[in-house]
């Protein structure tokens, strides 16, 4: 016999910009949204019935209609309402609703910001996710593309060695990721907006601040940070490339490398993902 | 209390090519690997011991030290010897090894293939993974990008309609998708290379043959028969991205669209995901 | 004073696929058609002056609406019925259109290709770009993103050393390419098709047979047989980036490398770049 | 007779980052550098002789080593070094060094900006070419993905209308783009560093601030103000995508659309080119 598995569908990439007219200027909101379903879908798998399945383009069509009069505010706001909407389809036991921010940043122009004029910040990008079924609500805000780097404080050490280990201890090496971080809230709604500023600055201090024995030990130490400084959370993901910065080998060109030059490589890169949570003891 | 959760570290992106030579010319393999291992890491995070981190610089090393004895058949294989070799470090519980490998075929010249001169054939990627315990092996195989296009025997119609719908019923429309397929291996090995070919197949022509109902129908219809057909397998999961291809209206500029001229789009686009597999019954 | 200087418009990436119903079946057209025009628009930059520019949104409209009629031969013909259309309007001095066609074959299904599947061969894109004036109409044909390899047949030596120099000799090594290739025709139009089809085969085969001292002789050498043996084209250019496979050195991890294991790179790559053509006298 | 043509050939992506020790802390220098150079390189392609080609290989080594004395100030300065150090070789005639500076910022921890912890900052790449030959230098400043909106002060109308002509007058209009801008050096060095500052404030000012008519008019009113504030500089290149954000229509979905839901897209797209210079006269 052959059944069907788990199962969702939805719209990826639906791009959305709002400009908002507030009294000092214009605000631009520019979201990419993604749309999942769950629920009672067997019959347009194993019987090719689509009548219970809510078009992907409708999907699209709900996110321009709501947003007129639903992004007010945060995206996990925002998220939380198109979330909800979807379930009012009997058929959907769970609506996921993904949504990353472009920040955009007023120019400045005439001894000010410009009241029109705008300038994409390329440093990171803000995340949201709602998960909302008929009996719960799960929100994650997160940020991705955060491209950071320690040039001290970072080591790599004491690590077992085998026939095919030829990197050294180190104790004083770059350590360069982009991270990619999700945190989970542990109850309902909260201040998004000065919440994703604090936890965020909370990750960026002490990825300044701390002394790295390995990405690992990173992950612990920020991801820690930010549940003991911030109880609205209750569990932090992150998943960080090693993008590893090597120091070029001078002597063959009659130089002595102080530290001072690397090559920035991408391929291959380390990969370290953890989860950080309160426990339930 | 906050503790560690779920976590896992590894290389990604390790670029192996290696050139066989065989009677009748060389034959080229050209991997990506990835590496990545769970087990007992918990101190190199919470204390910053790195006493049994694995460095992921020795996993790449690994990679290629042993790809000149043992990259001499299928991927799985490799696979397996490469995850196998992870779970010697005691500290190891899971070892999960990745393959994309990228398929080259010898260019026609002089009135045959030749020995020594490669053409990438870009139009699928075929995958290997191997997930690993002292208690049991899985072994996934697949492929990715394969992009494949159904002009006819195509529809999607009868889907619930709200106020934010205003697709329309389509019984003769394009479907376009870049296939990401992943079948799970029922026992032990098999000979991988004339499965994959064999499973590939199936997928291509009945993707070819089915009447669409919908992408959720196609990936049922599809998954079944590799099922069906294919008895070393037990599981297939499948992710398509349904990349709309919208008919250009053409009466605004005078002149009237049979069917025939559409715009291809890849933002925004519907995504389908579904898990066919044997019940256990 | 401050003046205009060379300046030029148009629409990039035209996303067009047209189905065609023939004898045995649909057959899949897919273009990417890029549109540029220069002619008398200084008025609109430097007094802000649209009465002469032709909207690039009307741009893509005509390649749609042209397309039903007139693209139902070679992207050289196309292009060429584009480009003449905007030479209509009379500010236009010259229309550039470039194509780039993806090729999609039937896919093999119940014993033969079937009639409305479809699959998206990868392994080179098919150019076409076409630049009308009223003097004249020069056509250019090509081929991008066309991956080949040699295994053997390829030296890099000789070259001068200085302090800077640790690269070694190499009198066999892995020469990888992504070829991006132009020609361009001497006269009007020939059976672009055939011609196409020819000068790629030249080119695969040359590149497959000649002993290579270099990715400089080896553009010379391939250009050369093109011309030679392809008397419609009179200029060949080429860009050949040097995708640089590295023997990994295996003695540390205690193996031996026979010439059989890589590291495949992209970064840094080597870039070489030269035009072939018949010299005038 | 066959013949060669304009030829080059060089490295490119060479990846390298810096880490200088100053009195406050660390300052990260990341670039990517391109070199290529022209010359008599005729016989490597017509006879394979390799005598004269300086490695690529050799230029990658070129970059680091010089990189430790003599990247100490602005890429142009660096540029100019090792464009210079290349025409000591006899063969070469002209060498050009491409560099794209990537941005990082101190993050701000424990009440300021951290001595060895860093951000990259993504909204825009400083570039600069040096092209030097043995009678002159060219130096060319500029910037890239430079990430731009207006979302008032932007219009689009009286454009000629064909039969192929949708698109309606614009008064009001999103101007979206990605700046990428050049402006060559009239004389000898400059404080690259103080006029890179200066002439990109001016680019950003007077895009926020002008009344623009259409994407060509932009690049005028930049472009003119770009040299009559900046004396240093006589020739001024833009390429201005048009990311066109397209009204949404929400009529059909029981809303209204004041001006403030677009979707934002990428394909098809505007391309705009001029150069903006000081006449001779």
């Amino acid at each position: 016999m052959i059944e069907l598995g788990a199962n969702s569908y939805g719209k990826q990439a639906i791009r959305l910009v709002k400009v908002v007219p507030e009294p000092g200027g214009h605000r631009v909101r520019d979201l990419t949204v993604d749309v999942a379903l769950e629920g009672d879908f067997g019959a347009a798998h194993t019987a090719g019935h689509s009548a219970l399945v809510v078009a992907t383009d409708t999907m699209k069509n709900t996110v321009y209609a709501l947003a007129a009069e639903h992004l007010t505010g945060a995206v996990e706001a925002f998220g939380t309402t198109l979330a909800t909407h979807f379930l009012a389809f009997p058929q959907v036991r769970r609506a996921t609703v993904g949504i990353r921010e472009h920040r955009w940043a007023p120019i400045a122009a005439g001894g000010g910001p410009a009241a029109d004029a705008f300038r994409r910040a390329g440093d990171a990008t803000r995340t949201a996710t709602v998960a909302a079924t008929r009996e719960a609500t799960v929100v994650e805000s997160g940020l991705e593309d955060l491209v950071v780097m320690k040039t001290a404080k970072s080591a790599f050490a004491g690590f077992p060695r085998d026939e095919y280990t030829t990197l050294r201890d180190a104790h004083d090496r770059i350590m360069a990721t982009k991270v990619t971080a999700t945190w989970r809230h542990a109850g309902p709604a909260v201040d998004w907006d000065a919440s994703h500023e604090a936890i965020s600055t909370t990750l960026l201090e002490v990825f300044a601040e701390h002394e790295s024995e390995s990405v690992q030990h990173s992950i612990w130490v920020m991801g820690s940070a930010m549940l003991e400084r911030h109880p609205e959370i209750d569990e932090v993901r992150m998943t960080l490339p090693n993008l590893h910065h090597w120091p070029v080998d001078l002597a063959p060109l009659g130089g002595t490398n102080r530290g001072e030059i690397f090559v920035a490589t991408t391929e291959p890169h380390g990969l370290i993902e953890a989860t950080v949570r309160r426990s339930a003891t």
